[in-house]
């Protein structure tokens, strides 16, 4: 039976998470597994089509409470559609966010609103990531990284730096709860590095 | 100070709910009333996105869960940003189908889901309407008239009419559980004698 693997990789804009998701998985088939890699929001076809009203638009078009719905809707969709499948014919998902940034982007935004994001989590989500590397970067680099790429999704990178300095102690504090499956690297560090660094810690995971 | 108050109508597709829905709302407007005419899915340009994600493509597009995740999304941009600010106003808001639709529906495909809308209708919607006119019918009558429409969206139109029958039923047991609320009237009389039932229905309500 081939080792399923749930990963995510978790950080602020601008961490490397993309680059070092697409690293991972390269890595990873080159020794022969099955690595499917995908995204949130989004990573099915009807969670993409979900992510555009999330991140097209007005920054304000919805309310905290109303994102959090479309957020899991994804989120339920993507794991119904993408990663449940992948993970039951053993392969390795190797997902750029999950719902770590959802806890942490909604708490951020406001502090009240982690127990509704934890309640739908924990009703129709159900379960987390096997592994999940948090890449920890100082948020003034990260934050001229994430203003570097232009993807017209700009509605997270404009929020500013007061705002990625509480995102990322959002990161860290998740990584303190649940110490297990979250793995802070540092991602300062050069990319080459960061990849083995990462490998290593998937290694261990898949033995 | 203006009488605010909250109608919506039910029923199963076909039993007149947007005919009586418009009559009502004319009526009303003559009397001098402001009335903010709505539907759901939809009513606030954000839900109406929401709604093209619902009633468009294939029926089993989604999952009953992500589904009910959309509709309560789409309720709550709906709520905050139409049915709220018109009642804060005075205005009395006259929408066909709101959260008993999402009930029954759900309830219908499997029993069930039926928890899942009622926590996340607690958790973020929070209210009910004033007043609820139930509009029952016949089933194989309605059916017909429901079939006779093409508004390509016919998600719910389809289901036949086994599906209906168990919507019939499913209205009725609301109206059961909500015997203040919910007014159920006679979807088989003639629509100018409907119109006045409804409409002396109201003017209690707005006394």
């Amino acid at each position: 039976m081939a080792p399923a693997l749930f990963i995510t990789f978790e950080g602020i804009d601008g961490a490397g998470k993309s680059t070092q998701a697409r690293r991972l998985a390269e890595a990873l088939r080159r020794e022969g597994h099955e690595v499917v890699e995908t995204r949130e929001p989004g990573g099915s076809p009807g969670a993409e089509e979900i992510r555009r009203l999330l991140v097209e638009g007005a920054p304000a078009r919805w309310s905290p409470e109303t994102e959090i719905l479309l957020f899991t809707a994804a989120r339920r969709d993507h794991l119904e559609k993408t990663i449940a499948p992948a993970l039951a014919r053993g392969a390795v998902v190797v997902c750029d966010r999950f719902a770590d940034s959802t806890r942490v982007y909604q708490g951020a935004r406001r502090p009240g609103l982690r127990p509704l994001v934890d309640e739908l989590h924990a009703r129709v989500i159900g379960r987390e990531p096997d592994l999940t590397i948090l890449i920890d970067m100082d948020p003034e680099t990260a934050f001229h990284r994430g203003l570097a790429r232009n993807t017209g999704e700009n509605r997270f990178e404009e929020m500013g730096l007061a705002f990625q300095r509480r995102l990322r102690e959002g990161f860290l504090a998740l990584a303190r709860e649940w110490p297990e499956r979250i793995v802070v690297v540092d991602g300062a560090r050069a990319p080459e590095e960061l990849e083995r660094e990462i490998l290593a810690i998937v290694h261990e995971r898949l033995q």
